[in-house]
């Protein structure tokens, strides 16, 4: 999408036609700087310090992590330890599996002198499919947009509230949970997007409000305790959030909070759907709740806030006593019964094992 | 209650028996300064600044201002000033009128010449009712958490999740909320308080871990987004929060994020309860969420965060783009159906009707 004007992806081949180029999410919404990785161990960093984030996006930066790796050396031995320092900087998206597993299992029908060019065309096509698949989550996501306009008679904005980032910055491009808003936008249905702050990262206060308004798209940030208020008020028409892990039986794991959110639509009778890419979904769970591991992060990420001070400079500020201790778990499980539907690249479905194995029968066979 | 072992009110008078001194809430948790007030004016500008917060505090702090105001001019004109320039300070909290009305009809009883004496007396009444209150609060609340502590057979800490600050802080001692955990921890029945944040003021990263920590009661601080996921696990016992304001029916006006947190209490079968004294309870209104008025505060609360810097400075870090605007509601309404019962200085009932006029039969005639 675009910044000032200028399209962007949130990763690219430097010139020199084999440096991975990303946007240092870490500095926005207050500094644009691009971040140029040119070892595995670098594009490893990048994912564990969240210079990138977002489940397609990991997935991307890992795959050209082999690739950097495959330069260095591209035995069988190293692809195996880059997979496997990869796969352990964050435990939570499946996507980062799925693309190392795709990687691997690609290099490994090579020969070690052909993995190079080999890695950096699956890559890309990793990335192209991306694109693709968030293009199409966009497109079946429209039409509910579009459902919500004709139902408020085309007289006012269509209003959207949505949870962290699941934006073009957490994939390649158009984003998972914004590409339907980003498509609505595009075409003229007038939309006005609720944005999660989402602490403790503060990623729909730094990087939703940033892409959204980057692109031109009316937006308000507010607080994550409000989001019930709101939709008590009548001043939500649908909620629409990404994933990080969809079970097959259709619980969604996603940023923590998101089930705070699921509860007061489904309380409200705001429908509440999800989108998502078909590699976030993990057909061997059922249970999200008992089974998806949930990250715990360091609890700095709580008791500091970080941001921009009134002189410019960029520092964190602690808003606990030092005496006091936080936790910080990273995702929740919101229960498959209180999502309206899944937006996929294929359709939109209801979130149920019926549902997904209507819209993938291959999985479910 | 208790800071480095030296026990605290939060507002009382100096030594030389006029003057009233505070602790400067707004500096908490990263200074512990008192401040002197002298005039009905800086009595004025202190509940506006938020230099002192909570309810009942405010209704002290109002009352004493109105005992400044007499020092200065005892007139009945001076008296109704004083009334009228208090009463604007905040708009929601439904203590401060009561207590300024109080004052005023307790002095218009007396000849001008009288009135220093008689006003010094009846704060010092207000501000010792509010302690008895609340330690009747802490009584009856009690009991609800040895009940937890008997179900989980004595063999682990009491898990106690709270929003916003209802504690001694937002009082003149106890708290509401929190007067029950503290009569828990001082009669050694083991407890862990789960404090959420309260973004956007942090009252309870600030205030709560403070004076939790103060007084030595276990504690963890998490985001707002996290209660649903602890509730989830099994981590909370129980919930108890405070209220700015609940209807006769049992609907409860409190701190923006206490709905999100009752609803994920009530999907995972957690006791929710809400600590209050009468003065809180507004007979006249009946449906909550369309009859509370909700304050909107200003945006910058949002877009703003308050702190100390890693060199130990106060300052305050942007976390929204600057071109990014923010909504900031003060309250939202838990409605009754949501809130397992209420915790009065008279004792815990259903929140509803017919519970609240067991417990006060003279106003439900």
């Amino acid at each position: 999408m675009k910044i000032d004007g200028r399209h962007y992806r949130t990763i690219w081949l430097d010139d020199d036609g084999w440096s991975v180029q990303v946007i240092d999410q870490t500095l926005l919404p207050h500094q644009f700087e691009i971040m140029r990785l040119t070892t595995v161990d670098a594009a490893a960093t990048a994912i564990r310090d969240m210079v990138v984030r977002g489940a397609p996006l990991i997935g991307a930066t890992a795959a050209y992590g082999v690739c950097l790796a495959m330069r260095a050396d591209a035995t069988d031995a190293a692809l195996a330890q880059a997979h496997d320092a990869l796969l352990q900087t964050r435990p939570t998206a499946v996507n980062l599996r799925w693309a190392l597993d795709e990687m691997q299992s690609c290099l490994l029908r090579h020969r070690p002198d052909e993995r190079v060019a080999v890695a950096y065309a699956r890559a890309a096509e990793i990335c192209d499919d991306d694109v693709a698949t968030c293009e199409a989550i966009g497109r079946h996501g429209l039409a509910l947009i579009d459902d919500a306009w004709q139902r408020a008679g085309q007289a006012r904005p269509v209003n959207i509230l949505t949870h962290c980032n699941a934006g073009w910055l957490a994939t390649v491009d158009w984003g998972t949970a914004l590409a339907p808003i980003y498509k609505a936008h595009d075409q003229g249905i007038p939309v006005h997007v609720w944005v999660d702050e989402t602490r403790p990262r503060n990623q729909g206060a730094a990087l939703t409000a940033y892409e959204l308004g980057s692109h031109g798209v009316p937006h308000t940030v507010v607080v994550d305790n409000a989001g019930g208020h709101l939709m008590q008020h009548g001043k939500v028409d649908l909620c629409i959030t990404g994933t990080d892990r969809t079970t097959a039986s259709g619980d969604v794991c996603n940023k923590i909070g998101t089930y705070l959110k699921a509860l007061a639509a489904h309380d409200n009778g705001v429908p509440f759907y999800v989108g998502l890419p078909y590699s976030t979904i993990d057909w061997r769970a059922d249970d999200g709740v008992r089974e998806i591991p949930i990250e715990e992060r360091d609890a700095g990420e709580v008791t500091w806030v970080g941001g921009r001070d009134p002189d410019g400079r960029m520092t964190r500020v602690a808003v606990t006593p030092a005496s006091s201790t936080a936790a910080n778990f990273a995702f929740d499980v919101t229960p498959a019964r209180l999502v309206t539907g899944l937006i996929t690249e294929r359709g939109v479905c209801p979130a149920s094992r019926a549902g997904l194995a209507g819209l993938y029968p291959e999985q479910a066979a």
